[in-house]
């Protein structure tokens, strides 16, 4: 047992073992194991939390991130928000238990913070590609105009309310304000099934409007969030951009989702006829990375290819199948993006006791007063019911989750949302940004 | 449908569309995604056509990264295997399709490479752990001495007899001839297993004592794994560095089982109080990265960690349900690890028609003769079963599999089994390698 390394009193031993020149290759892998454990008991600890005070454990997910991150613990830190290595608590750690050499730190940290960024870009894949493998446009289309109309209202008025309120009001930049409205457009399709099918209410003729509506609101909401993200990656509001992004982001979802109707038979056919372990996953997943790319090269956004990919294969007969393989896959790597995201954030601005915040407060309870006020109208355009309970309708429309959080998470990396918010060293011309903004300050 | 950027005609707009400065973060995503993609097309391809000539599929990822990579097509090439961002063939599709810049392509294929290397090495640990999670201690109890005879010999026999063999025979340094011996002796429990239940032998005598050997042979085979590579990694084989190797392997193998089956009903207890989605998949993810994190950590290797975690978590009541979340993961993670090693492998030291390769190819024919013998002699080493078919059981014990291949893998990235095959820029100071060796060149 006298022989375990990382003690100081065998410090002798260690040369014998370590003759390595700075080589930072199997220590970015320690560095990576140990980011992730962090990450997941960040995740684990936040998301009971949440869930045993009846909050949606993802809300804990992040909180958990806020806890490790560059608000307050510094386990967890990113060279772009402004950390250092000499910061990052997992260096140090590194350092103390590894013959890590002190010059080899800052391409380690460079190396592992490169690494869990794309592995949270991945978990934000593969946690669209489930939303919309569990969506349903047959489903919806069955519950017909009613919900529609709820879905349409309830991602408009949010946002039109957002952007002008905040324009108007507190003299926000188009831009900003159009990226915080946007994110306030869509419902939660896991929560607010899940509440109604905890209260039985899933199979009621207002259960079926508010699913139906989620279904399309999420639908609205990606396309919504490409749009913005992309303008927000221009900084500026150009028609011509607009009408390109609102054309290519149709044209992708839509043309996708018909070739993909028309391709699935061969896909299933392709895939009965594989023998090799992991034939369907493999398969599903080579079909949800190729389209996640290209809507990353045609300057939407990954995740968009990655929805709609999830959407066709909701369609195929192998989408049971399917959705019990991705469980596990999601729910390793979704929560490293909602930590990272958590970690990410700085609260120090929420901070009321620093006069140059106080604004950000008004403004954060103005956008959450919006966010109720705009989903509880919807109810109030459902027609052709006049027996509904309207107010069920509003209310059931009200929970935000996933895809809300993603448009917070974006607004937060690309900075636009809170432009104080961003700060150190972002202009080191080697942005690793989630979905990379090249203005991250703003 | 003309606005879609990549084509010619429209590069006017793409300034419009990306006033970017080089930000390589969104193009490292799509820089991954394409790869994966790539990886995953090989890896189904080689598996299937593999699978259909009677070869084990995993063989053919091999080989199907063998054609993607350095070999062949050039898709999927390393830095440290001397590949420059310029042969890259995804760097040059990525550059077509996307508004990456010139003078962003070196940056962007490193942190891509980075990437893919970190993706393959959590792809080995979840297959160590997989293995671990589908080996039995108590099982392997239970098939007795006979079993651990035919172990010990199926060990003992091709090690020593292919280690002394290329010293005596081909004058072949120490280290990478007992390297190469090292890679003879693991028997595959999942192609063995699989064979005896296709063929209706998995609960003959003979079956049972061929899985008991081939469960205590993969322990034996990580262990001797663990020791040759840390020997490896110093170059040198020290009495006292061998001393220390076996005992910290050992101490840490049977220090964490005991001390995994002594906490292991608290791991249960903490499980199945936990109420959040993922609760068992993250808390044996945390586990088994903590145990990785301490094996890579104490000189020895991260997959040695996972094994132990494996092990220890089949012992308890949650294997099964473990066994199916696993299951995805690992078809996703683990083709990413046996096509990189199948693309970093250059096979153009085994064209004959070069001279200095014909004493290589003369070596390989002397191994598989060694592997094959080797396990035939088992046979005879089983006692006080007079009615036993002993050349079934050295038969049953030929097959090489998961951790066979990790050797060769090991072998390869750190350059030891065949010094020729390592070229290029290995002294870069920034190596990646596969468990990092500092002197790839051999």
């Amino acid at each position: 047992m006298a022989w375990v390394p990382g003690f100081p009193a065998l410090s002798p031993l260690i040369p014998l073992l370590a003759t390595a020149p700075p080589a930072d290759g199997p220590l970015v892998l320690a560095g990576v194991l140990v980011s992730l454990v962090v990450i997941y008991l960040a995740s684990k600890l936040g998301g009971e939390l949440c869930y045993r005070i009846n909050l949606p454990p993802v809300l804990g997910e992040l909180l958990g991130g806020v806890v490790v991150g560059v608000s307050a613990l510094h386990l967890l830190v990113f060279p772009e928000g402004g950390g250092e290595s000499s910061n990052s608590l997992i260096m140090a750690f590194l350092q103390a238990t590894t013959p890590l050499e002190p010059n080899a730190v800052p391409p380690t940290f460079e190396a592992v913070s490169e690494v869990m960024t794309v592995l949270a870009e991945v978990g934000v894949i593969i946690l669209l590609f489930e939303i919309g493998l569990e969506s349903d446009l047959t489903e919806l289309l069955k519950v017909g105009p009613q919900a529609a109309t709820v879905a349409v209202v309830g991602v408009a008025v949010p946002f039109v309310a957002g952007t002008t309120g905040l324009m108007l009001l507190f003299g926000v930049a188009a831009v900003p304000a159009i990226f915080a409205g946007a994110a306030l457009t869509a419902t939660s399709i896991g929560i607010t099934a899940k509440v109604l099918a905890e209260i039985q209410r899933l199979t009621s003729r207002e259960g079926q409007i508010i699913i139906g509506a989620a279904v399309l609101d999420d639908v609205l909401g990606i396309v919504v969030l490409a749009v913005v993200a992309s303008l927000a990656k221009t900084g500026e509001v150009a028609v011509s951009n607009v009408i390109y992004l609102i054309v290519s982001a149709a044209v992708f979802l839509i043309g996708s989702i018909l070739l993909g109707r028309f391709l699935s038979p061969y896909f299933v056919a392709l895939v009965n006829g594989l023998k090799t372990r992991g034939h369907l996953l493999i398969s599903a997943l080579i079909f949800a990375f190729l389209l996640s790319y290209v809507g990353a090269a045609i300057q939407l956004e990954a995740i968009l290819g990655a929805f709609a990919a999830g959407l066709i294969l909701a369609e195929t007969e192998k989408r049971g199948e399917l959705e019990k393989q991705i469980r596990p896959i999601a729910d390793m790597l979704v929560p490293i993006f909602f930590v990272v995201v958590g970690a990410r954030t700085d609260l120090g601005v929420l901070n009321p006791s620093v006069p140059s915040n106080r604004e950000g407060l008004v403004m954060a309870a103005f956008l959450i007063t919006v966010a109720i006020v705009g989903k509880v109208v919807t109810g109030l355009a459902v027609f052709g019911q006049p027996q509904i309970n309207r107010l069920a309708i509003g209310v059931g429309m009200i929970p935000r989750g996933e895809v809300g959080l993603v448009f917070v998470s974006v607004g937060a990396a690309t900075g636009v949302l809170y432009p104080p918010l961003r700060g150190g060293n972002c202009d080191d011309g080697d942005s690793d940004n989630i979905f990379g903004s090249p203005h991250c300050c703003g």
